[in-house]
């Protein structure tokens, strides 16, 4: 999407140059733009692990561009390896490496191993943005349709954390109606979860949606339901860490709080994710999806930008403990719909089956 | 309650020179503990207005001590529209001062008007501290409850905000029964919300409660529906700002998102208040209750200590906008009770005016 007017992904090789690969470095948005180059193994190893780079779908692509580095080292394995450890909890990682293991086998010389590995690298980018926008196109028609139900006024989608293009290659899940809805000309409004404690929302989708043009408020997290009730939400659309072949969705932190308010007050509630999101093998996401818990220092502190100079601050007293849990779960009678690369679908075993048969069990 | 092992109110006369009124200014909380001396009608206005105190029945105690320094002034009638005009919303602040005018209004010498505008300050402040302790006996019997029902395991808490002692003169709505259990022996640990934007929760409620001792722990706000979904919480107590006679909950932004997830996973919601705060003229709290709009500056920043001193963060992108909405209705529906000085009684209209039976229309 747009970045100043210009058109960028969120990692791509460079022009003129493609034995160097260049990143959105996401550690300093929103307050500075700052394009990374990366050249070897251990340099985007360090770009998934310190997060400069993070989105299930982003860190797919950036180990696809990292084993495409790794055919200029010595030892493709132990690339695979060091890239495999980086994040181990994110499927599209290893997903991605095994693909270029597996295309790379069939190369004979180093140049060939090179020739496929940057193609397949390619692809797996390619295959990412394309999956966003086919969700975009999909997620377009229900907005179109609560535009229409409007007479044109702003269709106002409530979206929380980021699932947006920064997550993926281009246009993200959550997003990607919103972007595909804003650049056809339908009017439309986000209001953006600033979401605690990591402030994505605040940090990363208030700037991609600023940066491509699309009108959008930051609100507390604490604020969704009393704009819900006032008939302020028309729409809320998130994106999914993991959703169960059952539609149970996982997703940050405080999700499940505002899909009981959409239905407490009749809105409809989205998920959008490429299949890729989908766990084909949970069938009870509440019990079954482990809950990480993380640092609690995110809980009590905050950061952001004090005279030019990034600082963190401690909101909390000293000695008072806090607890960071990463996603919740929101139960599948909770979920209007799930917008896929394929179409939408219901949230129900059913329903998503139809769509992806090619998972159905013996 | 106590700080640093030794008993405080929020505000009282000064040992040994009753001419001198000091407080806690929460400004500095929970980083500093700072007692202020104030000594004239307009350093009391400035104390209310710029938020050294707040919270209903600390704004009513502060303006009842104000009018005491006010019969040292000249122009007492002055000093009341002075003091009125501080935080024009407040309830408790006009009815404190129009309390005060009544009472030296009776008095004949300036030596008189001093005597009883002190002794009517003391009133006001020994009442409203009567009050909230009464509560906390009320709320006590639902906690031993809970706490036998789990064997005497810690009795989980939920609240949000500060209905700490800390917004009253001592003892607090909601945090009443929470520190009569834990001074009964019972084990009790709290779930502290943030509270976002203005971080009350992180600030405030974390404070008092670990300088009184109570175990705790402050979370996102977007964690509260995750703890009750996995069997974390055992009861939700809030405090309010304003609750009609027929049970609508008017308290800080976000507080309707907690009660549709105690709902939704059967955990009782309480709100504690003293009849001080029930509205007794407003039908519908969700149409009827104006919200108010707060500076946008709230949501895209936050504030704490970095490197020893306090300091404002930036975290939104420059040229995103934010909103701020104050608080947010609980329908009744969703409460499961009201402690209030009388007991504890349902939401409903008739449950309210059979414990305040004066308040029924003819």
């Amino acid at each position: 999407m747009n970045v100043r007017g210009k058109h960028y992904r969120t990692i791509w090789p460079k022009p003129g140059n493609e034995r160097v690969i260049q990143l959105i470095d996401q550690r300093f948005l929103p307050h500075r733009f700052v394009v990374e180059d990366v050249r070897t193994v251990a340099e985007m190893a360090a770009a998934i692990r310190e997060m400069h780079v993070r989105g299930a779908g982003l860190i797919g692509a950036a180990a696809g561009y990292g084993m495409y580095l790794a055919t200029f080292e010595s030892d493709i394995e132990a690339a695979a390896t060091e890239l495999k450890a980086t994040r181990p909890t994110a499927v599209n990682l290893a997903w991605a490496i095994d693909r270029q293991l597996k295309s790379i086998s069939a190369a004979g010389t180093a140049q060939d191993r090179q020739r496929i590995a940057f193609q397949t690298a390619r692809e797996i980018a390619d295959e990412d943005a394309d999956y966003c926008r086919r969700i975009g196109e999909h997620g377009l028609s229900l907005i179109r349709k609560l535009s229409e139900q409007k007479d044109g006024a702003p269709v106002n989608v409530l979206t929380h954390c980021n699932a947006g293009w920064l997550a993926f290659v281009d246009y993200g899940s959550a997003t990607s109606p919103i972007y595909a809805a804003h650049d056809d000309g339908l009017p439309v409004h986000v209001w953006v979860d600033e979401t605690r404690p990591r402030s994505q929302g605040s940090k990363l989708t208030a700037w991609e949606l600023g940066q491509h043009g699309v009108p959008h408020t930051v609100i507390a997290d604490n604020a969704g339901g009393h704009l819900m009730q006032h008939g302020k939400v028309d729409a809320v659309i998130v994106g999914t860490d993991r959703t169960t072949y059952t539609g149970d969705v996982a997703n940050k932190i405080g999700t499940y709080l505002k899909a009981l308010a959409a239905k407490d007050n009749g809105i409809p509630f989205y998920v959008a994710l490429p299949s890729s999101s989908f766990d084909w093998n949970i069938r009870d996401g509440l019990n079954e999806i482990p809950i990480e818990e993380r640092a609690s220092e995110e809980v009590s502190h905050a950061d952001g930008l004090h005279g030019g100079d990034h600082v963190e601050v401690r909101v909390t007293p000293e000695g008072s403990p806090a607890a960071n849990y990463g996603f919740d779960v929101t139960p599948r009678h909770l979920v209007s719909g799930l917008i896929t690369e394929r179409g939408i679908c219901e949230a129900t075993e059913e329903s998503i089956l139809a769509l992806f048969p090619e998972h159905r069990r013996a």
